[in-house]
């Protein structure tokens, strides 16, 4: 506790009494969390420039304070904006929010760790029209630079963020600023066209790590294809998934397919259209079958239902199309929409609506639309909203900030090769474990790269429910060691589940921390954060 | 000399006799360069596996004695086999050149260090026949791992060969063995699927660095397209270079071009042909004005010649085929060949040639053959006899290894944007420069991703010249001093150049030492190698 107080004295004087707050409210607030359990910070920094990170980071060094960095704290379900350890100072980056350029013939921007998904977007649309932002189903008000460095992944081309990413700023623990890549060559042409530099490539020490803090990144555009179509197929049997990867991979294989194609659960759909049938289901959880067929047939939707988008020159989408089709047939019906399709279909419902029919058809359309927009790099908070499921009480309005609610959220995200096997196993793993433990399963299985899918699953709760938080943790902890004694590893990790992923003689965990020892001593910076302590 | 000894002996008695040659001939041979000089080493070690390895770096550690891997010493014109530092112990990995596992549905395989571009791409042929694997120039006993750790790039969709990689083990300078991404979880099922694995990406440290020897890789190997199409393209002027790069880059932004494309000056390909016209240019170097527009004429070429393949399926080629035409209508004359109409020519050729016709025809044909081939990744050696060019006395026969010849290299391969003015600077900065010293600048500019292009250029001189090598140093490091003041970075660097890259007081050097330092703590490992001693 001293060390916190000196600490919070000399960062005062050296940022302003404006950016350094240490009030409970403020405190309480930043220890929030969707998970069962938080860690309240000791104080809450809001620098607005690199010069001053580097100076904070100057000043834990010297009180050997714990600091956590956060972008903007939307790390939804993994942690949010709490540190793993109590009592560290957060660092909240979201004031340094410019966007420092955008060229629109190279397509890439640089940008600031607080810049959200929604700045960006808007930031484009008006100065770099031919290209799309890749963003995450994380809402307008998610950062991007917080994505990247946990390596999530978004809905086009560029989806991969590992991979869109280049040339980084990083604060080191010790305050000096390195720039990765060609980046620290002055007067280099290059910093965001070629990724690797000369030399090691230290960029992935900075993602799922706490050996810096991200004050920069280019970030590359995604040039807009000529044409765009987007596709749902739906699968009409839960036994239909292994086929149904089987019969994608080729394409994903030959680039007929080459952007994040998502197989959802007919769950992952329910929980977007409304909250649980708390009454028709009589109170019992989880989703009883029967309502579930029922529901399902309501809805139109398959037990599996493939999305994503075709994205090229007309001819190259009427191609994929066809080949689509084709490899597709035997699994289901198959829909195209694109956006002539699209505005035909709210032309209608817009006409039937005014004269009181139509009302699934525009409810359907309402859901396609934010969904159609991510293929194309549109935010939208419409994936927030299904974080309700679970809730007792529904809520009044729309949500903007999940922490505003008693939604409880835990992601399971383990990777599986892309084979047909491995998903039917995965279900056959989790499934009854969340039945067990009375949760639904919504499941989507992206495929990331040729050879990978990530199956991200999550765990809805109430907080308001006395018993629902500890029995999604159990769930939680017995479904994430279940996966990995399988081999199945999560692509990313919630504050609640890095202990997991650590056996000990781990040369790999030992490496991280012998370069952990090497750039922060100390360890004030984001103690317990993926490196083991 | 005490160390080298006593680890000497050591080693002997740890790995037996057959595997530990410190003999003058031995020596002598590694430390054979193309560059204008080189280094000899204290022996040369053989493993033959990841714990004989792991046991001759412990021993390394014990006398504090430098150890120097090479994967097969093939790194022409970059340093060859030879360490930064004299009497290093080299410790050659060509012995252990087994292929682990090729995944025939995955499309992978994991190998060894010795494993040569050859020999996987037959084992491929033979288990994989979907697959190819992507090569390089270097020649069919060039290695896979060798090229991947420095981060080179090959001709087919799979070119870039840091995102073709996927899990490493990593045998570190203390005698650990680390395994990359996923591997270290026991009984993972997506080591080599997903390259990422959870926590802080690793693998960039080992590539174009001095902090572990890699002996293991996977690679993922490119689903064989459906249909193939190579293209040439012919700009006539010397001045078409910035509106060539200028066509193309949409074609790559959009996805149409999909893998490297290649922008070669008419030297480039004269220098593949036949040895430098002594005789006609009557001893004067570089090759005169007239007479380059002569051998032009002759040989039908551009100035520029770009060249590369379209891929897809047979709709998408014609797709594609179709936008390059109408994109690069204005450049020159193109040409498309796909196997039928080589088949064809082919034919043609060998009745011609029967007849006493066609010579030029069969020429043509006989230097197409292997560049056609390596944009599918069939090995070749083609590329090494243009190492010849400027030798005096002819060769009598082919080249296998440039070591035997009196052939002299030295690259620069800077990073450019993929912008047509920058090109043309290139050429105004570097072109003097080469004249200047009585070089040919042979240029080759390779579009890698969708925002930059390496410019490959090469000083090839005669080894039994008096004064050339003093020339093509002297020449190199002005070059490459011009580049570097103007920010135009050399994606890789032989061992002649790494000087020129650091600056005291940059914090990225800084902290590469940091880590060679957590790692390393003796630098017995391949001290010099990049990041500076």
């Amino acid at each position: 506790m001293r060390h916190s107080e000196a600490a919070i004295t000399d960062w005062t004087e050296s940022l302003g009494a404006d950016k350094v707050d240490a009030s409970e409210d403020t405190c309480g607030r930043y220890g929030r969390t969707l998970l069962p359990s938080g860690t309240t910070p000791c104080c809450v920094l809001q620098p607005d420039s690199e010069e001053e990170v580097q100076s904070l980071v100057q000043i834990a060094q010297k009180h050997g304070q714990a600091i956590y960095p956060i972008s903007g704290g939307k790390n939804w379900g993994y942690g949010d904006a709490c540190a793993p350890v109590a009592q560290a100072a957060i660092v909240d980056l979201s004031a340094m929010n410019r966007i420092l350029k955008i060229d629109a013939v190279m397509g890439y921007a640089v940008i600031e760790p607080g810049v959200t998904q929604q700045q960006l977007y808007e930031a484009v649309q008006a100065e770099a029209p031919e290209f799309w932002v890749d963003v995450t189903g994380a809402g307008p008000n998610a950062t991007v630079v917080g994505n990247a460095v946990e390596r999530g992944f978004g809905h086009t081309p560029y989806g991969d963020h590992v991979r869109s990413t280049c040339g980084m700023n990083v604060v080191l623990p010790d305050g000096r600023l390195l720039k990765t890549g060609f980046g620290h060559f002055p007067g280099n042409k290059t910093e965001h066209h070629y990724p690797y530099g000369v030399g090691p490539i230290l960029d992935g020490l900075f993602s799922q790590s706490n050996l810096g803090i991200v004050t920069r990144i280019g970030i590359w555009l995604c040039p807009k294809p000529e044409a765009f179509s987007f596709f749902l197929i739906k699968v009409p049997d839960e036994e239909g998934l292994s086929e149904t990867v089987e019969a994608l991979r080729p394409l994903r294989m030959q680039g007929v397919l080459n952007s994040a194609v998502h197989i959802g659960n007919d769950l992952r759909i329910f929980t977007s259209l409304d909250t649980y049938p708390w009454d028709v289901a009589d109170g019992e959880t989880p989703l009883p079958d029967s309502l579930r067929k029922k529901m399902r047939a309501e809805t139109k939707l398959g037990a599996w239902n493939v999305t994503g988008s075709l994205t090229g020159t007309s001819a190259q989408v009427r191609e994929a199309r066809r080949r689509l089709k084709r490899a597709s047939s035997h699994l289901g019906s198959i829909v195209f929409v694109n956006d002539k399709k699209l505005a035909l279909g709210q032309w209608v419902a817009s006409r039937l609506h005014r004269v009181g029919l139509g009302k699934a058809l525009v409810k359907n359309i309402e859901a396609l639309v934010p969904n159609y927009g991510l293929l194309k790099g549109v935010p939208t908070d419409m994936p927030l909203q299904s974080l309700a499921w679970r809730l007792r009480t529904p809520l009044s309005e729309a949500i903007k900030d999940p922490l505003d609610t008693n939604v409880g959220l835990m992601w399971l995200a383990p990777v599986l090769p892309l084979r047909g096997d491995d998903a039917a196993k995965l279900m056959r793993l989790v499934g009854p474990l969340f039945c067990e433990f009375g949760f639904d399963l919504p499941v989507t299985l992206t495929m990331l790269n040729e050879r990978s899918m990530v199956a991200v699953m999550n765990i809805s709760f109430d907080k308001s429910e006395a018993d629902e938080a500890g029995r999604a943790q159990a769930c939680y902890d017995q479904a994430t060691q279940r996966l990995l004694a399988h081999g199945y590893i999560p692509y990313r990790s919630s504050l609640a589940g890095m202990g997991h992923l650590v056996e000990p003689g781990d040369v790999f965990w030992e490496v991280t921390q012998d370069i952990k020892s090497a750039l922060d001593p100390a360890g004030i910076l984001a103690p317990g954060r993926y490196i083991p302590l």
